[in-house]
This record gives structure tokens, C-alpha cells and sequence, in this order.
């Protein structure tokens, strides 16, 4: 069972990407303690970040919106239009944020695009990805990009589809069980979970599942040695 | 020279689009009109969606944004957050109003899909197209659906190099010469204008070019013949 085609997943697997949504909701909840309890922020967030998830997909303008949303609705319309204004810029700084690649990424792309077809997959602003992309220096590595909107088992099978693999022979690796690793088993391909220390919380698992892990992508080559 | 793939574009050319956005701008100079003058709100609007492409891109939720930055800087930042979440209702308007298809199309593109390699290449929103595209009826018809977010020659040749098609087989028609019909040219590829009446600001050209054109989709499979 010789693995041919590696895809891996972008933000928080490739580059740090998490962290600064972090900071920006830290900053959002220091925004609005004029108003309200910052603790009731995040749940807030989180709770309209889920409505709009369908309408607005994932990204960093659907984010900016449903922070924008969550200050009006949790200040009874109380926020002002400059602090409405702060909101837009933190989102312009996530947008401008630069990229800083994972230890062992910029070892380990290269390495793996001499051995595999090697994708990229990855969900959020289709502007925001690619310029991602282009920024990490990694963009000639890969022999195909697909920005997606979801990533379920529906999704992988259309990647694998089109490149005329058998499943088997799919391997797919990145931080998120429900994005990654998950759909890509039930599309009969391997996930491989390179867990990182911030999730958003949306995609948190209750439950503890068993599948192919590394703590970092500098042990992916060897994982996939062991499985051929 | 027989033309071999066609591709199409999507918002106003195979369904309405600029209608819906120009009712809301409509409606958004409307919720203005107790602050400011409506007729400085359009070039306001304007301005700042300029600021704002490269940043956030082509789409409904770069628009709210902008519509939501315009309305705090053009009331020097006394627009109400009631206001500020009637704007984010207007683009949620937007995302959910149904497909129109504009005439011809439905019988055009299952005749186009019969004889030719049927592409769909649109701009905007990763999520918003593929709900469009799905909500059309179209989707069965398409070969491949490219949502890209600038079309220029480079995305143009890289998607006649994707094929491995020569250029001089590749045409594409669509209702914006700056996007749909001039970078198709300089990839080496036919472009097909079909005008539509309302056409962005951002892409309306000063000057008159001499391109092939259509009045509606039902008179282009006759152009393409007259191309062989």
C-alpha cells in the first residue's frame, strides 16, 4: 500500500494562523469591557459565529462580521461606530498579518514534494488563502492548491476523484480531527493528525478518537515510511 | 481553428447579479439619508471599495464591509449600530436572494455543454459562487467550475495550461470586457463580450475596444461556428 499523493492542510499545520484570531478576540473582548463582561464575549461570539457559519462560510470577513454582530447584540446596540470601526481594522490586521511557518515546515515541504504529489488543502477567504500561500514561500512545492469551502468526505473524494487515485494510496495530514483527518478516512483515504496547541473552538471533538498522529510535520515522512 | 472548451462567467451573464447590489445600494443610501446627502454616499462607497480590494476581494461580504466603513466615515462616525446591523442584514439579503437566470441560458448551456468542454470561471466569494452555482440547476452541465479571485491572463493561462488545450481552441464569454473578454485576448484565447446593462463602476472602461459580441448567450453558439 505505497502512499502517492500527500495533502496537507494550511493554517495552523503549515503556518501559525490561530493564535492571531486569538489575539484579535482578545482585543475585541478589550474593546467591548467598557460595555460588558468580557467573559460573556467569547460564548457570544462563538454562538453567532455558528449562525452565520452557512451564510458566511469561514474566513476572516465572515469573522470580522459576526464580531461586529456580537457587539451590537451583546451592547443592546450600545457600541459606538468607532469602536465598530476598531472592529474592521482588527480585521485588516489579520488580514495583513504575516505568515510564520511551523518548525520543520520549511525542512519538510520540500522533502515531501520530491517524494509525493503533494497538495495543498485548505478552507477560509479565497483571497486570504492564496495570498497565504503565495507569502509562505512553500507555493512552488506543491503540485496542486485547493481552497475549499468545506472539508468533509465529499470534498476529498472530489480531490481524489479528479486525480484518478485510488483512495489507498490518499494520504491526508493536518490539525483538525473534524477537517483533516476524519473526512479524509471516511473518503477511504489515511488522515494523519498533527495536533496543534490552540483549536478553534468550534471544532473541538468530545471524544477522544485513535488515528495516526505526530506531534510534528518533521515526523510525517517517517509515518508514511512505516505505512508503505 | 476550432474552439474546443468554452467557459462562461456566471453573475451577469448566466444569472443577475449587479440588480441585487444595486438595490441595496439603493437601500443603504436610503438608511443613510438621515445623516448625509445620498448622492455622496455612491462615490464614498466607491472610494472606499477601491481602498479595500486588494485586501478583501470581489463579493458580498467585502461589500458589507465596505458599505459599513463608508457609513461610519461618511457620518463622521455618528451612523447608530441599529444602522450598522441593518447593513449586515442587507448583505445577508443579498447572500440568500434566489438565482434569476437571464434569458437563452437555459437552453444555451446544455447545447454549448453538448458540443464543447463547458467551463464556469466566476469571481467573488468562494461560498456565495457555489451556492449560486448549485441554486442554478446549471452545476450537471459544467466540465469544471473555477471560482478564482482576480481574472486576469495569468488566471486565464493557467487554466488553458490545466487542460493542456491550445489557446487558439479556448474561448470564453462574459458580460465584463475587463474581466471576462480583454485578459482572455492576451492570454492568446478568443473572448466573447455579451453586455449586460448594469455593470459595475470599478469596471466600467473609458474607452470603446472592438471585441467579438453577443447581445444574449442564444446568439453565441452561431459565433463560435462562424470562428471554425
Amino acid at each position: 500500500m505505497t502512499i502517492e499523493v500527500v495533502a496537507l492542510d494550511g493554517d495552523d499545520t503549515l503556518w501559525h494562523s490561530e493564535v492571531a484570531f486569538k489575539a484579535v478576540e482578545e482585543r475585541f473582548g478589550n474593546l467591548l469591557a467598557a460595555h460588558v463582561d468580557m467573559d460573556r464575549v467569547s460564548d457570544e461570539l462563538l454562538a453567532i459565529e455558528r449562525l452565520n457559519l452557512a451564510r458566511f462560510g469561514y474566513g476572516v470577513k465572515s469573522f470580522v462580521l459576526s464580531m461586529i454582530e456580537t457587539a451590537i447584540s451583546i451592547t443592546d446596540g450600545a457600541v459606538t461606530a468607532p469602536e465598530i470601526h476598531q472592529i474592521i481594522d482588527l480585521g485588516k490586521w489579520l488580514l495583513d498579518h504575516p505568515i510564520e511557518l511551523l518548525d520543520d515546515v520549511e525542512e519538510t515541504v520540500p522533502q515531501l514534494a520530491e517524494r509525493y504529489h503533494l497538495l495543498l488543502i485548505t478552507k477560509g477567504d479565497l483571497l486570504h488563502q492564496e495570498t497565504k500561500v503565495a507569502a509562505s514561500g512553500l507555493a512552488d512545492h506543491f503540485a496542486g492548491v485547493h481552497i475549499v469551502t468545506y472539508k468533509d468526505a465529499t470534498t476529498y473524494r472530489s480531490v481524489i476523484d479528479t486525480l484518478a487515485v485510488d483512495p489507498t494510496r490518499f494520504l491526508m495530514a493536518g490539525n483538525s480531527l473534524p477537517s483533516d483527518v476524519l473526512p479524509v478516512i471516511e473518503a477511504g483515504g489515511h488522515g494523519v493528525h498533527i495536533p496543534h496547541e490552540h483549536e478553534w473552538e468550534a471544532e473541538r471533538l468530545a471524544a477522544d478518537v485513535a488515528v495516526p498522529t505526530v506531534d510534528r510535520l518533521g515526523q510525517l515522512p517517517g509515518l508514511i515510511d512505516d505505512l508503505g
